[in-house]
């Protein structure tokens, strides 16, 4: 959830050059043991991922830009003095569980619990932040939200039949994973106003009558990664609705959820929840930091076996991540579960500062493409209710090579919204990020973004 | 490679018994949004994945049994305070590179590089410890070595003819990752001298009979989890000399070779090889500690692109890693990293006390055994030349509901080799792990598996 793409964006964190020089390796006489792309996974072949590469490329080339690139969180928020008081706030958690000196090192040091180690810090913040309630042994803790993506996919499809329903444009974390797994993918164009349910519905259609299954909708219903839209509450009821009819699943992905522009708080799909529709994936990377990749599925779906037996959902899921990380290192839970301890399990207040900067972001980037484009400039764009995306509509082709000349020329970087479009849209459209700049940097970076656009 | 099952082992770390009732969850009555267990995954179906769920279980329900089960490392090596050590060591380290505050901040908070950010360092350990020579941006920095086996095994295997190649038997990680992507593997009965490359050729020549591909073999082989054989230096060269002349990669996985049982080393296949035929998966479970699941990835093979540009494999597993994890947690990184740094970059000496540990365990272990079972009692046993394991024969099926009786009414717990046979043999073998107990405990422990065989 860095934004466009997972990985490195601009400014990426990589205080170390590489020291050994790699000339030989791409030197031009082929090599006996030279391993052909076109035989390899057919994912990297996928002109997304090319696609993926070119951006990063271009944004690590310009690193002076102002760069609207990333949904990376805002750094001045980060104190690396925190690291060492969440640990020790962790380990005298611990030992007021009642855990001894060895257990504690055990709970550090040690392989832990496939599900993780903090599931019931997180079943309580859940509770307090969001009003979900679910059992803590239905909590599964993740290398951040793209390994609950991953385990969720592979958990559920089956058959090369089931088709996974994702919004159009869409995030690339959950179309990357399904085409590491090989899971067909339909697309579902959103409106304005976000995931429209009679689309959803159309799409159902559309699939059964291609004689396949709509197995689950991928949908991030608040501030969506690209577009910033919402689903509004009448919609997400309809949708659970449909869910509910259908036999679909819901794959609710959440990591801007906290971050609205007023205080009006919209309950998120699983807090609606009354069928067990959906599994619900959350993200630490905004709410705390990224460098933790710490995420968490909720799957509290029953499972049942031929013989009657039943399981969660979840344990389904921890199956699956023995064979991908194992389980969650338990560093990462310890500092998240030890700043979780430190907010009485409140993370919502404790992201004020946060929730105060993005609101004050959104609505500066608003009011200054606001003064810079006229009604009459051929330039739109959409008024998110809050998180960290906006989508600015412009008069030309919005590409590669008109990305190029932006951060080239005018030093200003945003993403070509048509890498999201699952069917060929987007062309004239740019997603802007507001989370990653000052707001001094923002106003300036609006300034050479006018520029640019006027110079097309 | 907590030994036979990746997760949870007998007295796993879960200090937070789950706080809210799940009865309803299990409740009788079946309910619209059940999910039936046929229709997941098939790869949670699977015989072994019920195999590891019972193993997992009954060793927990034994928590007071000594336990030769889990291949866990010795926990008092662990020292809680070296963590705060050595992430102030990565700090300083960084800031020694020229890194300014805000950069240290960016490097341990924000995402960060696909590859990782220690890859130097990693490169330089292994250049010091293994006489391994590859270029740092040939480094992947993963999320324990099981999500190193995810990448490659994603990354390399593109046709649903392109087979794996495994030792039988066989470290679970590598089969289980195997069939979550739905990639056929073929055993290669291993001998009691280890892989045989003469077997590894039939098993090559079987696959291109039936008109399939070899892609690639798995294959420990210091120490190997389960058997504990080793390879000699004649075949390795061997094995490598076959790999180039069929076009055949090695995934060399080596979490146990520090652990030699005297002063004799033997080079990897990774610094054997100079056809770029190994990809070297490493693991710091075992040298550094578990908790922080990092592993890494050798892969400086050529990927040649159609238009004839070139990169590393290394670039083509972070594609993939981008959709499974981003990138590895900082704070592990930062952790590990410390510890590098402290160490010089040279980690066998860092070990030396774990080296000295394990050592005398296996010489206890074997010594043990040689007390308590005479020639002809039917008993036999291997002699590893070092890490965890030895495998002992005995003249009964030494399968599930032997280990139940043996936890119960002994209070001894091991692991069945049949479940680590794909070919079905290993059902009168068992696995011991020395590596988790204390020496007082492993008397004690072999007296009482001696009380138990003798029981039969």
């Amino acid at each position: 959830m860095t934004g466009l793409v997972p990985g490195p964006g601009p400014r990426a964190a990589d205080p170390h050059p590489d020291g050994r020089p790699t000339a030989d390796l791409h030197a031009a006489e082929p090599r006996a043991a030279d391993l052909r792309l076109a035989e390899l996974h057919r994912s990297l072949s996928d002109p997304l991922l090319s696609a993926m590469t070119f951006l990063n490329e271009v944004t690590a080339r310009f690193p002076e830009a102002i760069s609207f690139a990333p949904g990376r969180p805002y750094e001045k928020l980060f104190d690396p003095d925190s690291i060492a008081e969440n640990l020790a706030a962790y380990r005298d958690h611990l030992h007021a569980q009642g855990l001894d000196r060895g257990q504690v090192r055990t709970a550090l040091f040690q392989y832990g619990r496939t599900k993780g180690q903090i599931h019931d810090l997180i079943a309580r913040t859940v509770a307090n932040d969001e009003g979900i309630h679910v059992p803590a042994d239905a909590v599964v803790v993740t290398v951040g939200a793209q390994e609950g993506m991953l385990l969720v996919l592979r958990a559920l499809f089956a058959d090369p039949d089931d088709v996974l329903l994702v919004a159009s444009p869409c995030y690339v974390g959950i179309t990357g994973a399904a085409r590491l797994l090989g899971i067909p993918f339909e697309p579902v164009p959103e409106t304005d106003a976000g995931l429209d349910v009679g689309r959803v519905a159309e799409a159902v259609g559309r699939v059964r009558a291609a004689g396949r299954r709509p197995r689950a909708l991928y949908v991030v219903p608040d501030f969506a990664n690209p577009s910033g839209a919402s689903m509004s509450v009448a919609q997400r009821e309809r949708l659970l609705a449909l869910a509910a009819a259908e036999g679909l699943l819901v794959v609710e992905d959440n990591p801007y959820g906290f971050f609205t522009g007023a205080d009006v708080r919209v309950p998120t799909l699983k807090a609606l929840d009354r069928d067990r529709s959906v599994v619900h994936i959350g993200s630490f990377a905004k709410t705390c930091f990224p460098g933790a990749r710490l995420g968490y599925v909720l799957a509290d779906q029953r499972v049942v076996a031929a013989d009657g037996s039943t399981s969660l959902l979840a344990d389904a899921l921890a199956q699956v991540k023995s064979m991908t990380t194992v389980n969650t290192p338990s560093l990462s839970q310890a500092v998240i579960g030890g700043l979780l301890v430190r907010s009485g399990c409140r993370l919502r207040e404790a992201n004020a500062e946060g929730v105060a900067f993005y609101r004050r972001n959104m609505a500066l980037l608003l009011a200054e493409l606001g003064r810079h484009f006229s009604p009459g400039s051929g330039v739109r764009w959409n008024t998110p209710a809050g998180g960290f995306f906006a989508v600015l509509t412009v008069p030309f082709a919005a590409d590669a090579a008109a990305l190029e000349v932006s951060a080239r020329e005018f030093g200003v970087l945003w993403t070509p919204m048509e890498s999201f479009h699952l069917d060929g849209g987007g062309r004239d459209r740019l997603r802007l990020s507001c989370s990653y700049v000052d707001p001094e940097e923002l106003v300036e970076g609006v300034r050479r973004l006018a520029a640019f656009i006027g110079s097309r």
